[in-house]
């Protein structure tokens, strides 16, 4: 999407240099950096240093990771330790393995001398095949976003409230909940965004900046403010991303995605999941029940970062010395909840009926992958 | 309460120094400071600053400001001065104005040489009457907290929620919705407390402060944690304070409130609110309809402050440079999502049949005080 005016993705091939151009996103929403990755550490520094994030992202820079590996040494032994190198910088990511599965099947199937460039069509492919699921989500949520609009007197924006950063730079390009957005309003529909700042990492900040950037009107608002704009009328439609579904439809998401729902549901405001098919787990059915929650860090709770007064980044503890913090990272919103799925193929029910009758190529008969 | 063993109230009269001591609150919780009230100044920069919080507090304060007027000049045009320049410093606060009020009419009413005895008696009556309000809720919510632990396993704690401060140091003493929690905790019933952050103010910060201080059990987690900890059982009751309560039980409170009402509606987790009666209205009915809601300072949100590495107090400014901010600091809960009002003759249903039946003396038959 676009940087004031200049559009970009969160990661290009730079056929000049021969390398990867990544948005550094350490910096963000305060600084606007590219970095150029050139060695195998480069790569694994970026992910496990958070230059780049979301599972999408990750995965396609994982890709582009291996193809670098193929054209230093097209072995399979080093195939293999490229393999090993990048999958343990986010050992739990599921796109990471993933994408390194695909990359390094495909390549060891390959004679050595047609590695090399196999490695970088696959990574490119992995990338654009990521731009066009979220195209896809996008151009389906757009429908909904239209439909609301029809509803409204001419000119008055359709109200969104998203969670966390489901946005472009968590995916290569689009993003999955912020696509329909991005749809609507390069389409001239007028939207205002309500950006949760999604305490503790604020990545609505993210958002916000995402959204600043590319000209679509929005409103920084705290976790706690969603559920009162809810009850007096300001939200239309609220999208988020998603972690991990279920094959029933339980949406896990970033913590807090929850309470966001029960207040949807409270006040009949829709309440929609933009979900690529790689995110849907098939092998798990209800998702509080069996999704485990990660529990991270106590300094992201007790500590925050911004810009200092003075100029910088800086860091600022909010917390009594010593206090006790808790940290549950991801929440799972039950389907009973979500008013629809927004995928690639279209928008389904939050149930497995839903799920598998767009996807039968995918869900098994017995429900277990 | 205690802070590390030693007893204290938020305000008390030095006898010696013929001055009131307070806690200048704009320190905490990272640093624990006493301040002397000598001048009329003083104590307007007291609450206008908010080195004093909280609406019993202010009240009090106040109560003390006429009485320190009344010393240095008992006449009308003096207290009507008083009046005036005490009232401008939070003029939306309606327990400082009932105070005032309370003052200056008791005052007026009687001979000039009896008014600086009379004004700081009434200004103890006020502090000790506040006392004996959340001493009381504090009793009737302990019963609560009794009956959950007797259907525990003997030592297993009872884990309370609670959102904001609506400690001690909002109060003379004791405070509301933790009243019951020092209650139990002194009593030797064990807790655990989940501390909500409460953006973006941050007061569960000064919540940790407090519990942590008089030795209870605690963790401070997001706004976003609550909905998560109440799907898995975590939670056993929540209790929160209220800035105005309907005289049919809608809850005005801190921003987010609502939001862990329905959580634990959702899950059938207790949900009861410490309410002095005080801060009934029993001029409003619906608190969705009725009570405007404030929208505060954008730096609220987009400005963090804590303590820096280095030491001393700093700011971050967490939001990119010029984003749009949205900051209502108040919802209402809706009496349906409310289990109960524990307030200082006992708990009641959160219904105008419930309070009217406490307070048949402030509820008038038409419903309109």
């Amino acid at each position: 999407m676009k940087v004031d005016g200049t559009p970009y993705r969160s990661l290009w091939w730079d056929k000049t240099q021969g390398a990867l151009q990544i948005i550094d996103q350490r910096w963000l929403p305060h600084d606007f950096r590219i970095q150029q990755l050139d060695t195998l550490a480069e790569y694994c520094e970026a992910i496990t240093g958070m230059h780049v994030r979301g599972a999408p992202l990750i995965g396609a820079t994982a890709a582009y990771g291996m193809a670098l590996a193929a054209r230093l040494d097209p072995s399979d032994t080093a195939l293999d330790q490229a393999w090993e190198r990048l999958h343990a910088t986010r050992p739990t990511a599921i796109n990471l393995r993933w994408a390194l599965d695909r990359c390094r099947a495909a390549l060891l199937a390959l004679p050595e001398a047609a590695r090399a460039d196999a490695a970088l069509q696959l990574a490119h492919d992995i990338a654009d095949e990521d731009v066009e699921i979220n195209r896809s989500i996008g151009l389906h949520g757009f429908e909904i976003i239209k439909e609301i609009a029809s509803r409204k007197p001419a000119g008055e924006p359709v109200r969104l409230l998203t969670h966390c950063n489901a946005g472009w730079i968590a995916t290569v390009d689009w993003g999955t909940a912020t696509s329909p957005m991005y749809h609507a309003h390069d389409a001239g529909i007028p939207i205002h965004v309500w950006v949760d700042e999604t305490r503790p990492r604020n990545q609505g900040a993210l958002t916000a900046w995402e959204l600043g950037s590319h000209g679509i009107p929005h409103s920084y608002i705290t976790d706690n403010a969603g559920g009162h704009l809810m009850q007096h009328g300001e939200v239309d439609m609220v999208i988020v991303g998603t972690d991990r579904t279920t094959r029933s439809g339980d949406v896990c998401n970033k913590i807090g995605t929850y309470l966001k729902a029960l207040a949807a549901k409270d006040n009949g405001v829709p309440f929609y999941v933009a979900l690529p098919s790689p995110t849907i787990d098939w092998t798990v059915s209800d998702g509080v029940a069996e999704i485990p929650i990660e529990e991270r860090a106590v300094q992201e709770v007790s500590h925050v970062q911004g810009t200092l007064p003075e100029g910088g980044i800086g860091t600022v503890q909010v917390t009594p010395k010593g206090c006790p913090v808790g940290n549950p990272a991801f929440d799972v919103t039950p389907s009973r909840l979500v008013t629809g799925l927004i995928t690639e193929r279209g928008v389904c029910e939050a149930s497995e009926a839903g799920l598998a009758a767009l996807f039968p190529d995918l869900a098994s008969p017995t429900g277990a992958a």
